[in-house]
């Protein structure tokens, strides 16, 4: 542990003539030693009331319970590892949120990674995070290749791939089905009178997927391959502006915009709105995502919406049912979308 | 650790007669086991050759170093603690990044805890952080109490404050300071023509010190109290609608929102468009943040920005220097802010 200078060099509120046990705790609170263990370890089990009265020990104690030593001991680190891809965090706000919050109710906390913007990238913070020890893994995203597959089955812990639907998963998974989406979307586009959609896309995997999948359907339907322009996800409104200026140059200009995030969609509506292009008449435009303002901005948005927040419920859920032992009643579940439709598009 | 049944019971990559050790990677690398532990530990301070080497050693032989016993004999976890505002992470995701990218670099990984809603869930998140033995602590926000500032000082870590500028830091801090910028905001407003202020603001401590900063220069200089509206912070698009019908309806409508965030700025002057509001004509609006579209959206919004990038690559700086045992050269870091003057206001 580093040594702290200076200021910080103060006592804490009590001393005790030795660094204060969880014995110490469990006398001041007058509850038992296995009671104080709980309030640390699971407080979601414990009464308020106790868990104030234990609280309230610890803190006139200054106690600091080592649950570093107690997962050697144990064999359990009461951690776990969440990968998380590295430039997303916007869009995934709602599936970490929901993860940590849930997972430290039930007396877990999150070493957070971010998977980097490749598959060895990814590799090494899967890696990284093993090497913690932790009881469990979740991945936002699929696990990228054989090493990392074997890497995380040889860890012999729970792990759950996030936000994808892999036909093989690692171990279990909870998303939403890439397919489903690019056939529905695609519907969506061949019953529209649209003729010319345009992708402002990214190209990740995930990605690619989507957009291929679309692509072939429209091209199945007798349509024209649609154009693409590459945007880093999720992108930026500015992109959305972007897109507008770029698409008015082309010799024949698309009828509607497909945006791989709602926060490009609304930048395309805004710089529409400025040079007077009418949506949907003219020009039609969808988002991904379902953001907040997506309901609220001018057109509403037409866009695919995601529960991220779902998503890392059952996330939680799945490992937690693992970790306590018991097999949960589905490994993959389909968590599905919608597609929202408003008035841009 | 939790038993894995069904298909997570394969086999990694090699079998060797034993688990892999680190001098069995030193071996097939050809490389010294001190080696083989700096690429785990302190990736930045190796050659990229030697790197990839190891690194497929490490592949070839599924070896998973245990950094949990390592951080047991050496005292160190090699984990830093990271408190976040519970429902604000939206505002901080540049400040997360950038240090869990730059703690990852120095070999660091970051258990990440969120602070709750008040004082006693911040408080319990410190407890549970510290439980985990972490090398050191950055949190957002300042340690609110007097019993988390002596938990904090007795764990005898470096502590890393951010976004405040406390007067009397735990340890060490970064971020801005909250007297200037509503100087700078009250000055502002009264050199401009607007009469009425009116704040769709939040309650937390920091924003009800900005809030009671401008609203005090404002009556010194002889103006009326500003009406205000409380939205939760950082705000949504839809609570900038709602704040324009509300203050249509007040007996002498505000000319001017200073709004808590420019997701809420945002959606008033969507609101204000509606209405047939001018901006910046009839009514102000102010944002708060410098988000990416601040700049792009009708009219450019005028707000305070923040350099959250900037905080998380010094809170990352300072704590690394007291981890590596230097004393940094400053132990409270300003990086300011700037009150960006575009057309909304």
């Amino acid at each position: 542990m580093a040594v702290l200078r200076g200021p910080s060099a103060d006592q804490p509120a009590i001393d005790l003539p030795h660094a204060p046990t969880l014995a110490d705790v469990a006398r001041r609170a007058g509850v038992s030693p296995v009671t104080v263990s709980r309030v640390i370890n699971t407080p979601a089990l414990v009464t308020e009331k106790t868990k104030l009265k234990v609280q309230q020990a610890i803190a006139d104690l200054g106690y600091v319970p080592n649950l570093l030593a107690g997962g050697l001991a144990s064999n359990r680190s009461r951690i776990i590892s969440f990968i998380v891809p590295g430039t997303h965090l916007l869009l995934f706000n709602e599936t970490v949120q929901e993860i940590v919050l849930r997972m430290a109710e039930a007396g877990y906390q999150v070493l957070v990674g971010f998977g980097g913007s490749n598959d060895s990238a990814f590799n090494e913070s899967v890696l990284s995070a093993l090497a913690r020890r932790p009881d469990g893994m979740i991945l936002i995203g699929s696990a990228p290749n054989k090493v990392t597959r074997e890497r995380l089955l040889a860890a012999r812990i729970p792990v759950v791939e996030a936000w994808d639907s892999p036909r093989r998963p690692v171990d279990m998974a909870v998303g939403y089905s890439l397919e489903d989406m690019s056939r529905e979307i695609s519907e969506f586009v061949i019953s529209s009178s649209y003729q010319r959609p345009f992708f402002c896309w990214g190209l990740g995997p995930r990605a690619l997927a989507i957009r291929h999948g679309i692509t072939q359907a429209l091209v199945e339907a007798g349509r024209p391959e649609p154009g693409f322009l590459q945007y880093s996800f999720p992108g930026l409104f500015s992109d959305g502006r972007h897109a507008i200026n770029h698409i008015c140059e082309l010799p024949e200009r698309p009828d509607l915009l497909l945006c791989i995030s709602d926060w490009i969609a609304h930048g395309a509506l805004t710089e529409a709105r400025y040079r007077g292009i009418s949506v949907p008449g003219d020009l039609g435009v969808c988002g991904f995502g379902d953001q907040d303002f997506a309901a609220h901005i001018d057109p509403p948005l037409t866009t695919v919406r995601i529960d991220g927040r779902e998503i890392g419920r059952v996330a939680a859920e799945l490992l937690l049912a693992r970790l306590q032992g018991r097999e949960p009643p589905e490994r993959s579940v389909d968590v599905g979308f919608e597609l929202v439709r408003r008035k841009s598009a």
